[in-house]
C-alpha cells in the first residue's frame, strides 16, 4: 500500500512535504573508480578501452572492431520485424516533426541609435549518444536522443552502446540508423564517455554527450563537463496523476504501473478530490500487481515511494503537483485545458483520459528524456536547443558608439577596467576629430 | 611577449594545439571545505550563515541583518553620481530592449491524427544571483543577470554579495535596485550557495543560482546543482581578434588589453593575415602596457597566455578561431558580416572597427556572461531561457489514440515494458467495444 494522505489531515503539510523531501535513490560512490579509468582512457587511449571492455563486458575487440560495419548493423537490422519496424518509422518520423517545429529563429534588427543587434544559433559540430545496454536499452531514446541532434544539424553523431558478452540489441542498431547515427561503438560505462570526451586513435571526440546511464556512466559525465557539453542527470523516473469525475480507475492504474515498472525507486503519485475514485485506483494497482511481469519491481516503488493524496479540489490539486514539479503529469479531468492552465512546473503535461504517458514515451511526438527529481522546477527535456548554441552579434556605427560609448566608459571607470574605458575612448577621440 | 606563430610554420599545427590545450587556471581543490561549509548551513541554518560571515567577511551580522533594508539601500544609493546612475539606467535599458526580444513563443497545434502537441514556457519561480564582495564586484554583472530573469517573469528574485568588513559597493546595489531584485543578502562564499539553495529560517531557498564567483562559490554551486538549477561555471576571460586591412593597431591593442586586464589567466588572440598588422599591434600593447593600471595582470597575461596568430587568408583565420570557440571575437575587418558567416562556434560576435568588446561588457545589449574555455562549442551566453522552462504538452483524441497508439503498444513490447503496452491497450479495447 502507498502512503494515503489528505489536505484535511492536520499533519498533512508535515507528510508532504517529508514526500517531496524523500531520497529515492542511493548513489554509490564510484567517483574514484571513475576518475581512474579516465585518466588510464586518457593516457592510453584504445588500448585501455579495450582493456576496460574486456573485463567489464567479456568482450575481446580489436581498434577496428570498437564500431559496427556497415555491414554488421544490416545483418542486426536484418532480424528486426516488420511490425517493429513500422513502429519504430512512426515513433521517428513523430519526434522529427515535433522536434522540427522547435528550431528557434535567428534575429537581426537595427536599435535607435543605428546599431545592429542580434543573435545566430548554429549546431554543435559532433555529438555522442550514451545508450545502456541490457535490459535499459530502449530503443525509443535512441530516436530521442538523435534526433532532436539531427534536426539541430549535428554533424556528426556517434552512439556508444556495450554489447555484453556479444549481445547486440538490434532494435538500437534500427533506431541508430532511422535517426542518421554516423557511427555505433560497441562500448559501454566511464570508459565510453571518456573516449567519446578525449578521443583515442580510433574515436574521435565529440562536443556533446547525452543519454542516459549507470552510476559509473553519471559520475563520468560529471566528471567530463566542462570539457563537453552534458545533458542532464537523470534520476528514477515519476508520474503524477491528477484525476477527477467519471474516470476509469484501471487505465489510471495502469499509467501509474507504467511509471513504477521502470525501477524500484520510480515514483507514482495520484492526487485527486474523489476519495471514491482514489480507493477505486488503489484496488484497480492491487489487481494489476498480481499479474504484471514485473510485480516485483512496480509493486516495490508504488509501496515505498508510491502516494495517494486527496484534495479539496482541483486547484488544490494542481498547486501541490507544482510543488512536487513532476517530470510527468497527467490530467485525467474533464477540462485538462483548463487546469493546465494552472500549472506551473512540470516535465510534461499529458492531457485527458485518452493521453497515457507512455504514448509520449514511444510516439507522441514530444521528447522522453526530461527533467526529473523536481528538477522540472530549472529545467526542461531535451530539445533541439540541447544540440544548438546561440551566438549573440553587435555592430556599432560611429553614430551609435558616440550615443552610448560614454556610458560604457563611465561604467569601465566604475568598476578600475581602465583598458575597457580606453578601447571605447581612443575610438571617440577619433572620431570627434575626424580622423578614421 | 606573446607566442608569435604564422599557419606557414612547419610546427603551426603542434603549437596551434598546445596553445589549444593550455590550462590556464589552477583551481584549488577547496571542495572538503565547501561540503563542511554546505553541511553546517544546512543542519544550523542562520547561526552557521552568521559565524560564518563573521569568521570570513570579519562581518558581526544579527539574522534581521542578513539582509539590507529599503533605508540602507537608499543612503547607499544615494552616494552614486549622477553620471554613474544614468550610465547605469542607459545600460539597464539596453540589456532590458535586448533580452526582451529572446523571450520564445508558446505553440500548440493539431496533427493528421486530430492529436493537440505543442509546448509551453514557464519562469522560475525564485532565482538567486551571486555578486562578488572586493575587486571584481561588478555593478555590470548583476545588471545582466538580475534582468533576464525578471524578463523571463522569475517572481522572486534575490542578490547574496558578501560586504567584507561591511564595505558596501553603492553600484551594485543600485544595479540590484534597478533590475528589480527585491532582497539582498549581505553574505557571501559557500554558505551564500548554501543558504540560497536549502534556505535557513530568514532566507527562502530560491530554485536556481546564478553568477560568478570564487572557487569556493564554483564548488558550492556545483554540489548544490541537481537541488537547485545554476548556470555556467565561468572560467577566465578570453578574446580573439580577427583584423585586416587598414586597423588603427592601438584600438585592436586596447581591445586585447581590456581581456588581458581582468586576471592574469586571461587570454587575448590576435589572428591577422597581415604581418605588419601583427608586429603593429604587439607594438601598440608593449606601449600601453607602460602605463595601464593594470599593466602588471595584463602583462601576465599577454606574456603567458597572449598569441599572434599570421594566417594565409582570412577564411582560414576563420577556421581557426572556430577552432578556438572564443567567449568574445572581434571582426575588425572591411567585410565583418561576410566573414561573420564563417563563424560556427562563438560566445559573441562584435562586428567591425567601431564595435569594441567592452561596449557589449556594458551598453551593448547582449548579455556580457558567455561561455569561456572553447565550451562555446556547446554552450551559449546567459538569456532569459537560463530563468525559463519548457512544459511539453500532448493531447490525444480518441481517433489520434487508436491511429498511433498500437505503434507504442508494439514498441512497449519490445522493450519488456508491459504496463506501458497494457496502458494503451486497455483505451484501445475500450474503443474499439465503443465503451468510455
Amino acid at each position: 500500500m502507498p502512503q494515503f494522505l489528505s489536505t484535511r489531515d492536520a499533519d498533512f503539510e508535515a507528510r508532504f512535504t517529508a514526500l517531496l523531501g524523500m531520497k529515492r535513490e542511493d548513489s554509490p560512490d564510484v567517483d574514484a573508480a571513475v576518475a581512474a579509468i579516465i585518466e588510464e582512457v586518457r593516457t592510453r587511449g584504445d588500448a585501455a578501452v579495450i582493456e576496460l571492455t574486456a573485463r567489464f563486458d567479456r568482450l575481446a575487440l580489436a581498434p577496428e572492431g570498437l564500431a559496427f560495419t556497415e555491414a554488421e548493423i544490416d545483418a542486426e537490422i536484418a532480424k528486426v520485424s516488420a511490425e517493429e519496424r513500422a513502429a519504430l518509422e512512426l515513433a521517428a518520423e513523430r519526434i522529427r516533426a515535433y522536434h522540427r517545429r522547435q528550431m528557434p529563429a535567428d534575429a537581426m534588427w537595427q536599435d535607435i541609435t543605428g546599431a545592429t543587434l542580434g543573435w545566430r544559433f548554429t549546431p554543435v559540430s559532433a555529438a555522442g549518444l550514451y545508450v545502456p545496454g541490457g535490459l535499459a536499452s530502449y530503443p525509443s531514446s535512441v530516436l530521442m536522443n538523435a534526433i532532436p541532434a539531427k534536426v539541430a544539424g549535428v554533424e556528426r553523431l556517434v552512439v556508444a552502446c556495450p554489447t555484453p558478452g556479444g549481445a547486440v540489441n538490434p532494435l538500437v542498431l534500427l533506431a541508430a540508423r532511422l535517426a542518421g547515427v554516423d557511427t555505433v561503438y560497441r562500448i559501454g560505462g566511464a570508459q565510453a564517455i571518456a573516449a567519446l570526451a578525449y578521443g583515442t586513435a580510433t574515436i574521435t571526440p565529440v562536443d556533446k554527450i547525452t543519454g542516459p546511464g549507470n552510476a559509473y556512466v553519471a559520475a563520468a559525465k560529471r566528471r567530463v563537463f566542462g570539457k563537453v557539453g552534458i545533458d542532464m542527470i537523470a534520476g528514477p523516473s515519476e508520474i503524477l496523476v491528477i484525476a477527477d469525475g467519471p474516470q476509469n480507475p484501471d487505465w489510471i492504474a495502469l499509467d501509474l504501473m507504467s511509471q513504477a515498472e521502470h525501477d524500484a525507486s520510480a515514483q507514482a503519485i495520484l492526487v485527486t478530490p474523489d476519495e471514491s475514485l482514489a480507493r477505486a485506483v488503489v484496488a484497480a494497482v492491487e489487481a494489476r500487481l498480481e499479474t504484471l511481469a514485473r510485480r516485483e519491481i512496480a509493486g516495490a516503488s508504488w509501496r515505498d515511494f508510491g502516494a495517494v493524496i486527496v484534495t479539496r479540489s482541483l486547484s488544490e490539486a494542481a498547486a501541490l503537483s507544482n510543488r512536487v514539479a513532476p517530470e510527468h503529469l497527467e490530467l485525467c479531468v474533464d477540462d485538462p485545458d483548463g487546469l493546465a492552465e494552472e500549472i506551473t512546473h512540470a516535465g510534461a503535461i499529458f492531457l485527458g483520459a485518452y493521453t497515457p504517458e507512455a504514448i509520449g514515451d514511444y510516439v507522441g511526438g514530444p521528447n522522453h528524456v526530461l527533467p526529473t527529481a523536481r528538477s522540472a522546477r530549472f529545467s526542461s527535456g531535451l530539445s533541439v536547443f540541447d544540440f544548438l548554441k546561440r551566438t549573440t552579434l553587435a555592430k556599432m556605427t560611429p553614430a551609435a558608439l558616440k550615443a552610448i560609448g560614454p556610458a560604457a566608459a563611465t561604467l569601465a571607470r566604475s568598476e578600475s577596467l581602465e583598458a575597457h574605458g580606453l578601447s571605447v575612448l581612443a575610438r571617440l577621440a577619433a572620431l570627434n576629430e575626424g580622423e578614421p
